[in-house]
């Protein structure tokens, strides 16, 4: 039998699940379908529903069924459910509710704003409305910090990837700096030898899409819990039992729809698979945005643009867009696979994509350090795409600074998740061969069983069970190992 | 200065409307974009979301704020309000919690269910989720009843008609009984003798579409507060401030969409103009449902049928359907005002609809009444449809008693709201012409402002301002008189 004091812990979140249930629904809406006139009372009704989940979260009966929790004898997964509540709990009673509703306010204002301001690279525009989101992250920085002990950025951090600290990131992103840009320049050099035959487009958005849905549906995603749908900036929301992936359709290039849906459908399966059992409390939900991104990473990096899946997919290219020698597995490897620095983040390669996020990370700390101030951002983002990428940004702030819905959104210390969940990926995939050696031949033929159920099994169904550093070792029974990204990389683009 | 307890009241009923927000979203989602599989959590979360809004609106804060402003002296504007906010607070504290958590549950079960079931023509299988539905209702009814002192369907039909009893009702559809059925009789004597030309489809539903746009812009709905999507039975949701209409289309009927779709644009101008100062309060907010169906009949009965509106959009369904000689403005007329008895009642022509409505009054009355079970529907469903129209519907569930969302979703005691909308609708435009007597001229010329002006003035901007009598007085000059609409119905199908 459940404990009774656990049995009313679950029943206030099972409450709260139901109101992130409408969260994130009126977000998705919001993002995907809403009008332009509707986004004032969306703001509106999104932050009261805040400062509800809020109110819920804070109240004196919940902080006296985790007092009451922490002397009581609880099983293992009874420990674990109310540790993962009691995160949530300690996260949210350090904030004031003005603060949690002004800044749902202030995003939800400057993210609207931002979807025009982009297009129109409208940098002072922008800058008017992200001053305040900049200035509430602050302040919720520094009320977590001051609890935690801890640097601003690392507690906003926390939110994603618990248990990461600015150090083990400067560590390992130090390590990714010390040995990429030789990695790049020989790949480059290398491919200047190779040819690829470039798609003839136009490929009209209908044909990418019913491309886009048959590709989802061989990597399992379930449309009878899910949709695909068009927006400015491509996501994967909704809720576990209803999972709402987007994307963006150019009739010039087939190419990043294709690998941003592959890619949403990894974030996708980890929701769809969460145990449902469970998938109402903390415990039961995603583990951390590393393991978020790794999951879409697995699908996008090491299964999607791996040889055997291009070859695996090139008839369907061909069914939806046409036959043309481009579209040969091949040629299709080839250019997915092709390395060339560019001004967009997520249409970037493999290899430069590290070089994206870590730009960003060392923006976002600075900022929240307050070593920086919202308008040096784009001349340290110019500096540094030149440094990283050589290339040259200045003036281009919608490709450029503008480019991501984070900032925008008022999440500040996400960016990293994305690089970590590339080196969990990478690490799954090495423990997934090593107990299929054949893998390569099975994904060929069309059986991406063996990967779908190693991530079933080890992080899907796994939840929130253990603590990130935990899940990973009893996964692959090491904790996070940059090496083996780079093996990957090496392999993949050297053939070393 | 606005007082201090309307003030506080005010605060109260705003955050109302912000969670109202959040269910008519999800509740829009749910019938437009919703998959299968998703609807278990999203009956949760909003069966959750009306637990809290009863919740807030039963508090004893609301209670004693509502006891200290009955003693104090409040302008006129502040006692509708009061009037208004009173009303809603009255309803909610007659019910409890556990009946209003279980009605929405009941519902979401027993609408899901009824759009496959629908399909299926299984009433067995709908029966099952649907004596649920009619037990909480006859619940409910019971309470509401005791407190007010009415029948049990009067109670009901409060909600949706305020102050309106089934006396009233009786005697206004008994007068309908005693002319209308001649007047059917006439007029398809009369049109026998005329022809109608057949258009040849089939109609692709993205030129449906498209046409259906351009007449919603002459309509002058607000596409930047607004949507035009799918659902399997039309409505009109969202939010005054984004507001969501549905049409579903049939590829050799391009009728049915087109005149649907005009009539969903009348309750979205409705909602849209609603005075935005206001519509976060009661007061502020559509008067009640007959005269929401009296705005959506204005626009498809007395302007969308008339000849000279017919004659306006002839060129655009020409340019969207292409040329045929059934898209003639003269052939248009005859073809939206042939009368012929049918199975569905949002199909249904101008003449044969009160039977429709007639028909469904009688049955839920007697049901809510006890004197009839769920399972006596189809029969008396039967009887009537033979005996009103002429129909032979036994069998027929999902063109019969099946058809309807109402029933499912729990609404007993709307459907009189549609014919007093009818009503509501000649008696607006009999007082339209009265002032503007070329208006038919005008309508032809493309000039539909005097009707807009008019139903801003008199309907849309004053929202609740008045109770219903007071309103339509104020508007016309008389109450409710259904000669008009018996003078409209006779002038249009005898020329009389």
């Amino acid at each position: 039998m459940i404990h009774p004091l656990v049995q009313n812990l679950t029943a206030t979140f099972t409450r709260l699940y139901r109101y992130s249930h409408l969260a994130a629904i009126a977000g998705w809406d919001q993002s995907v379908m809403m009008p332009p006139k509707g986004n004032e009372a969306r703001a509106a009704a999104l932050a009261e529903l805040q400062v509800l989940m809020h109110q819920t979260l804070t109240s004196e009966a919940l902080a006296g069924l985790f007092q009451a929790a922490s002397g009581e004898a609880l099983d293992g997964a009874e420990q674990a459910s109310v540790r993962e509540m009691r995160r949530q709990w300690q996260q949210a009673k350090l904030l004031p509710e003005r603060l949690v509703e002004a800044q749902s306010l202030a995003a939800s204002r400057c993210e609207h704003a931002w979807r025009t301001q982009r297009q129109q690279n409208d940098w002072p525009g922008f800058l008017g409305n992200f001053r305040e989101v900049v200035a509430l992250a602050r302040e919720e920085a520094k009320l977590l910090a001051d609890a935690k002990g801890s640097s601003c950025f690392d507690a906003l951090m926390d939110k994603y990837e618990p248990g990461m600290r600015s150090n083990d990131i400067d560590r390992i992103f130090g390590d990714v700096k010390s040995w990429l840009p030789e990695l790049i320049e020989k790949t480059m050099t290398k491919q200047s030898l190779e040819t690829a035959i470039k798609p003839q487009g136009p490929f009209p958005a209908d044909q990418q899409r019913a491309l886009g849905i048959e590709i989802m549906s061989l990597l399992g995603f379930d449309f009878e819990a899910g949709r695909l749908d068009v927006s400015t900036h491509p996501f994967c929301g909704g809720v576990a039992e209803d999972v709402r992936i987007t994307t963006r359709y150019s009739e010039d290039d087939f190419m990043r729809s294709l690998m941003g849906t592959v890619h949403e459908t990894g974030h996708a399966r980890y929701e769809q698979n969460l145990p449902r059992e469970r998938v109402h409390l903390p415990v039961g939900q995603a583990r951390s945005m590393g393991i978020h991104e790794s999951q879409s990473l697995s699908f996008e990096m090491q299964l999607g643009r791996s040889p055997q899946f291009l070859a695996l997919i090139a008839p369907l290219v061909q069914k939806h867009l046409g036959r043309q020698a481009a579209f040969e597995a091949g040629n299709l490897a080839a250019l997915f696979t092709r390395v060339q620095p560019g001004f967009i983040r997520v249409d970037a390669d493999e290899l430069t994509y590290p070089a994206h996020v870590i730009l960003r990370y060392e923006i976002e700390r600075a900022l929240m350090a307050c070593e920086i101030e919202a308008e040096d951002i784009p001349a340290l983002w110019d500096e540094k795409m030149m440094t990283y990428l050589g290339i040259d940004s200045r003036g281009n702030y919608q490709d450029g600074c503008m480019q991501d819905i984070h900032w925008p959104g008022g999440s500040f210390g996400y960016f990293p998740s994305y690089t970590l969940g590339s080196m969990y990926a990478a690490q799954f995939f090495a423990t997934i061969r090593s107990g299929q050696p054949d893998l390569d031949a099975q994904v060929l033929a069309g059986n991406l069983s063996p990967v779908f159920n190693w991530l079933e099994k080890h992080i899907w169904r796994e939840a929130s069970r253990w603590p990130t550093d935990d899940l990973v070792k009893r996964a692959t029974g090491e904790a996070l190992n940059p090496a083996h990204f780079r093996r990957h990389l090496e392999h993949r683009y050297l053939g070393a």
